[in-house]
C-alpha cells in the first residue's frame, strides 16, 4: 500500500493521526537541521517535517520532483506558522519514515506557473509541463466539460454512438489524411474530417438523437491555431427544427459556462443574421463585447469625386467605414502602422480621416479628396466625435471591404482597450447564404448537406447568391464555438444542390452515393450541431491557444516535439503497407 | 413542430388527447376500408387508425418505412383488440391528418428481427439494418455501458484525458497503420495500437488517475473477429498495487453486468495463475462454465513403450489428456472428424482411447500401443468413466500440447452441451510469464513495460522463461475482456527488460526514448488495465461478433460495404500527401 491519505486533503481534524502519503517534492528547505518539504500529489500540497533521524538525513538529500512516500503524524503547525493560502495550511506531517520511490534529474523546466518557458521546451517535456497547476487544471476542466455535456445530452435522450475513423475520402473543404490499406493494396482509407455523413446515416437508422465527442482530422496548413487532429462534440437529431437544435445548443453552452466559468448566460442568446453580422461587424463571428459598428457609406458618398471611392461605387461596390474612438491622438507612425497592418492582410491600405480633437475638423489624406459637403456631414454619418479617427474600406466585393473593416474593428477594440476581458458575449449567426462564389462557380458555405430555409427551398437554384440556409453558428467573444444546420433529407433536393455546386450525378454517386441511396428509404427530417471542443475548453480555461487544452498537442508543421512524430518509415513498413501498390481491381461501387 | 408525443409512450392515461406523432410505417394493413398502421419511432410503436377522408386515402398508399407525421386522438382500442405485448397495446390513435415526410423505395432487407439476411447485405445497408430492434438495442446498450463505466470512474476520482491518434510508430506486437504527412514530406504518423505510452506519460505528469474510451488501431490480418479500429476502456493509476487495479477492474465489470445483464457477480472474482490455467484448461482465457480439466500424464506414462509418447517424454516433453464425457458413443466418422479438426489446428492428429460403455474396457488405436498396466489405471488417472473418450496430446513443447487439449476441451464442452449459455463465469489470470520464447530470443508476453513481480524483480534476467510479471487478464466465458499490468517505472529496470528482448540502448532510445527520458524525472509507481470494449459489449448483448456492437463495422479484408472504403486515391491526393517524398532531413530526435 502506497498511502493512507491524500496530501491535499489533510486537515486539522486529522491531528494526531498517523498517515502515509505519496507524491512529489515540490520544495525542500532546511531550518537549523530540520527538513521541510512541500509534498504534492494530485489532490494538493501538504507540509512535511523531518526533525531528526535517518528520515531527516534522507530528506536532506531530496531534490525537487523526487517521488517519495512518507509516514508521519499529522500535527498542528506552530503558532504563527500557519499558511492561510493552503487548504492544508493549519497542519503539517511530522514524519519519521521516508522512502524515495524514484529520483529526478535536474529539471529542464521548473514546475512553477510563474516561470515563462518556451512552448517548444514545454511540449518536448510535456509530462513535466503537465505537472504545473495551469496545465493540470486545464486537463481537469476538460474532463469536467465532457462530463457536463454528456450528462445533459443523456438527460435529453441522446445516445452516444462511435463512428468509424478509417473511412472513405469525401470532400468537405479540406484535405483528407490518408491511410494505405495493406489488405487491399492500392486502396486507402481517409480519416474523417467530421462524422457528418455517418451521423446523417444514423438519423436514417432512426436513432433520432445521437451524440459523440469525436476525433476529427483535417490536413490543413498550420496557420493560426489549428491542429491536425481535433475534437468536436457532435450532435444530430431527427424531427427537429432550427430552433430546436439552437435551444439544445444553448442548453449545452449554458451548462458549461455555469459549471466551469461561474457565468450565468442570460438566454436566449441573441441571433444575428449572417448579413447583419457582416454589415455591422464585418465578420461572421463578431466579438460583441464592444460596439464600434461598421457604417455603409455607399449611399452617403454617392457622387464623390474621390477617384478610389467613385470607381468602386460606380461599379456597384461598397464603401464603408469604422470609427476608432480617440483615434485622432495617434502618432503619424501609428497611422502609418495601420497601412502596414492592412497590407499584411492583403489590402492596399486603410484610408482614414482624423477629426481634430477640439474643432472636429476632418484631416488626413482622404479628407483632401472629399468634397466639403461629404466632409461636413461625415462625423454624423459615421457617428464619430471630435478626436476620433475614421477608417475607410472600398471594394467592388462588398464582403472583402467589410472583412477588412471587421478586422480593423477588432484591432481598434484591442488597441483602445474597449474589450472587457471578463465579459462573455454570445450570439447566434443565422440565415447564412447557402453558397459562396468562387472563380469557377459556387461552393457551399457550410457543407453541401445544408438545407435551404423555407423561403428558398423551391428556388435556391434560381439565385444561388441570395439563397439562405437553415444554418446556425454560435459565437463567443469573436470565436466560432459551434455550428450546424438542418440537413437536406430529400435526394432530389440534394441533387439540385450538387447541380449548383457543379457536382454531377455520377460524381455525387461516386463520392457519397451511399448517403443518397440511404435517402431513398424514408429518411427523417434532421439537423444537428457540432461544437469545437478544443476552442470551448480553451475559452473556459482562459487560454489563448487550443494547444493548452490538448494533453499532447502538435507544434507547427504537425510535429510532436515529445515523441518526434512524424518519422520516416522503413522500407519494410512501406512495402508491407502497400504504399506503392496499384489498385488490383476497379474501385468498389459505393 | 414535428410532434407532440413519442409513439411508444402513449398510454391509456392519454385517452382523448390530441397528439401529433412522427416516425416510420412499420406495417400497414386495411380492414374493410379502414387503414391501420403501426407507427414506429425511437421510443416504440403505436397503432394508428385512419377511418375515412383524405388521410385514409393517403394512408392506403403508404408502404413500409415511409417516414410520416400523423395527428389524431388517442382512443381506447375496441374490446378484444388490445395487444398485451405492446406497452401501447391498450390504445390506438384515431388520426385525421397524415403527412408523408419521405417515401421509401422497396427495401433491400426487411426491418424485422426474425429474418436472416446475409451480413454483406446488412452492412451494405447498415442504416436499414440498424432500424431492426436487435442492432438498435445493441447500440443503446453500448451507449449505456460507456455511461456506467464513466460514472463509476468519475466517482473513483479518475479524469478523462484524450491522447493523440496521429503519433509515432512504436512496436507493440502488431503492424501500425501509417499516415503520410504533407507538411513534412517523407515522414509518417502512425495510428496508435493503444494509448499505452501516453497513459504512462500522464502518470509521470502526476494525474494519478486517468481513463479514456479510446479508439485503437492494429493492422492485423482479419482472422477471427478482428476490426482494424477498435475501442478500449483504458485506465491507468499511480501509487497502486496489482490488487488495487484488479479491485477497480472488478468494480467496472460488476457494475456493467449488474446494470446491463441483470447479473450479480459474486466477488471476488477468482484468480488463477497463468500456469494453473494452462495446466488445467490449456488456455490463458479458460471458459469456466464447465469442468473437464486437463490431466498431465507425463508421470503416469513414464516407461511407456508407445513410441509417440516415449519420444516426447524422453525429450522432457509433456503428455496430457482431456476426457470427453460420453465420448465413447461417437461414431467412427465423428472420431475421424476429430482428427481433421486437430489437423486444421496444425496438430498431427488427436490420439484417443474409448472406454467401453459397459465394461470400461479401453479401446481404439492408442489403446493397442499402451501396456496393460498403463491401460488399467488410465480411467482413474484421467478421471474418466465407462462410456467416456480420452483424448491425448504429446509434445516436446508443453504449451503446444496444452493448447491443443484446451481447444479440444472447448469443443467437448460445445459438442456435449456442457456449457450453460445463461451462465457468466469470470476469472482473473495472474502471474503470467514476463517473456515468451521465439525462434531468436524472447518476446514480451504482455508488453515490454510490464513489471516483474516482487519475487522476480531482481533476477528476471537470470531465468527469463520462469520470470513472472505483475500482469493480470480478466476472462469472461472464455473471452479475454481486459488485461493490464503494473508498469516498470525505473529506467534501469526497463533497460534490463529491453536487454532480454534484444533491444539495445540505441534502439530503445530511438523507439521510445521519450518514455525512458520521462522516467528520469520522478515517475510514480503505476499500473493500469484496458478493457476490450467491443468484446464486452458483444457479450452483454449476447452477440457472437463484435461487429454487432459497432455502428459501422468493416467486413473481412477491412472493406466497408456501405461506403466502399477503402478506395484508390487520385494522383493529386498522392502527390499532395507526399506519399513518394523522401524525408528532407534526418529523423528528428525523440
Amino acid at each position: 500500500m502506497y498511502r493512507t491519505d491524500r496530501a491535499g486533503e489533510i486537515r486539522a481534524t486529522d491531528i494526531d493521526k498517523t498517515v502515509t502519503l505519496a507524491g512529489w517534492v515540490a520544495r525542500r528547505r532546511d531550518h537549523g537541521g530540520v527538513e521541510f518539504i512541500d509534498l504534492r500529489d494530485a489532490s494538493g500540497v501538504v507540509q512535511v517535517v523531518f526533525r531528526e533521524g535517518a528520515a531527516a538525513e534522507t530528506a536532506h538529500e531530496l531534490r525537487n520532483e523526487f517521488c517519495v512516500r512518507v509516514t508521519g503524524v499529522v500535527s498542528k503547525r506552530p503558532e504563527g506558522n500557519e499558511n492561510p493560502e493552503l487548504p492544508t495550511g493549519d497542519v503539517e506531517v511530522v514524519a519519521d519514515q521516508l522512502t524515495v520511490l524514484s529520483q529526478a534529474a535536474p529539471l529542464p523546466l521548473p514546475i512553477d506557473d510563474h516561470v515563462d518557458v518556451g512552448e517548444e521546451v514545454r511540449l518536448r517535456h510535456r509530462y513535466l509541463d503537465l505537472r504545473r497547476s495551469g496545465p493540470t487544471n486545464a486537463m481537469r476542466l476538460r474532463s469536467e466539460a465532457n462530463r457536463i455535456a454528456r450528462n445533459l445530452l443523456h438527460d435529453e435522450g441522446f445516445i452516444e454512438i462511435e463512428t468509424p475513423t478509417l473511412t472513405r475520402s469525401t470532400p468537405e473543404g479540406a484535405r483528407d489524411f490518408l491511410v494505405p490499406v495493406r489488405l487491399q493494396p492500392g486502396t486507402w482509407y481517409a480519416l474523417p474530417q467530421s462524422p457528418q455523413l455517418f451521423k446523417q446515416l444514423l438519423m436514417v437508422s432512426g436513432f433520432e438523437r445521437y451524440y459523440q465527442i469525436a476525433r476529427c482530422y483535417r490536413d490543413e496548413d498550420f496557420r493560426a491555431d489549428r491542429q491536425p487532429e481535433f475534437t468536436q462534440l457532435d450532435i444530430e437529431a431527427s424531427f427537429v427544427t432550427e430552433s430546436d437544435v439552437m435551444a439544445l445548443g444553448e442548453q449545452v453552452v449554458t451548462a458549461l459556462w455555469r459549471e466551469l466559468a461561474g457565468h450565468a448566460i442570460e438566454g436566449p442568446i441573441p441571433s444575428l443574421t449572417w448579413h447583419d453580422a457582416m454589415n455591422r461587424y464585418g465578420s461572421d463571428k463578431p466579438d460583441l463585447r464592444f460596439g464600434v459598428e461598421l457604417v455603409d457609406l455607399s449611399q452617403y458618398l454617392t457622387g464623390t469625386e474621390f477617384r478610389v471611392f467613385a470607381q468602386v461605387l460606380s461599379g456597384g461596390g461598397y464603401v464603408g467605414a469604422v470609427v476608432m474612438p480617440g483615434g485622432a491622438s495617434q502618432t503619424r507612425k501609428q497611422l502609418d502602422g495601420w497601412q502596414d497592418w492592412a497590407k499584411a492582410r492583403g489590402a492596399r491600405g486603410l484610408a482614414y480621416v482624423i477629426l481634430d480633437e477640439t474643432t472636429g475638423e476632418p484631416r488626413g489624406p482622404v479628407a483632401k479628396n472629399l468634397s466639403e459637403q461629404h466632409l461636413s456631414g461625415l462625423a454624423e454619418a459615421v457617428g464619430a466625435k471630435p478626436g476620433d479617427a475614421v477608417f475607410f474600406a472600398a471594394d467592388l466585393d462588398r464582403l472583402s471591404a467589410q472583412e477588412l473593416l471587421g478586422a480593423a474593428r477588432l484591432e481598434i477594440g484591442k488597441r483602445r482597450g474597449l474589450i472587457n476581458e471578463d465579459e462573455w458575449a454570445f450570439c447566434w449567426i443565422v440565415d447564412a447564404p447557402m453558397f459562396g462564389k468562387t472563380d469557377d462557380g459556387w461552393t457551399s458555405l457550410h457543407h453541401p448537406f445544408t438545407a435551404p430555409n423555407a423561403e428558398w427551398a423551391d428556388r435556391f437554384t434560381e439565385d444561388p447568391e441570395a439563397a439562405l440556409a437553415y444554418a446556425y453558428d454560435i459565437v463567443c467573444n469573436g470565436n466560432e464555438i459551434g455550428g450546424g444546420s438542418i440537413r437536406i433529407h430529400d435526394a432530389g433536393m440534394q441533387q439540385r444542390v450538387f447541380d449548383v455546386l457543379g457536382i454531377d450525378e455520377s460524381e455525387a454517386a461516386d463520392k457519397f452515393g451511399f448517403l443518397l441511396e440511404a435517402f431513398q428509404y424514408g429518411p427523417p427530417p434532421h439537423g444537428g450541431i457540432a461544437f469545437g471542443w478544443d476552442r470551448i475548453c480553451s475559452l473556459l480555461t482562459g487560454s489563448d491557444s487550443i494547444r493548452e487544452v490538448i494533453a499532447f498537442p502538435k507544434s507547427r508543421g504537425g510535429h510532436d516535439p515529445l515523441t518526434g512524430a512524424p518519422t520516416p518509415i522503413t522500407v519494410q513498413q512501406r512495402r508491407e503497407a502497400g504504399v506503392d501498390a496499384k489498385p488490383e481491381k476497379a474501385q468498389p461501387t459505393a
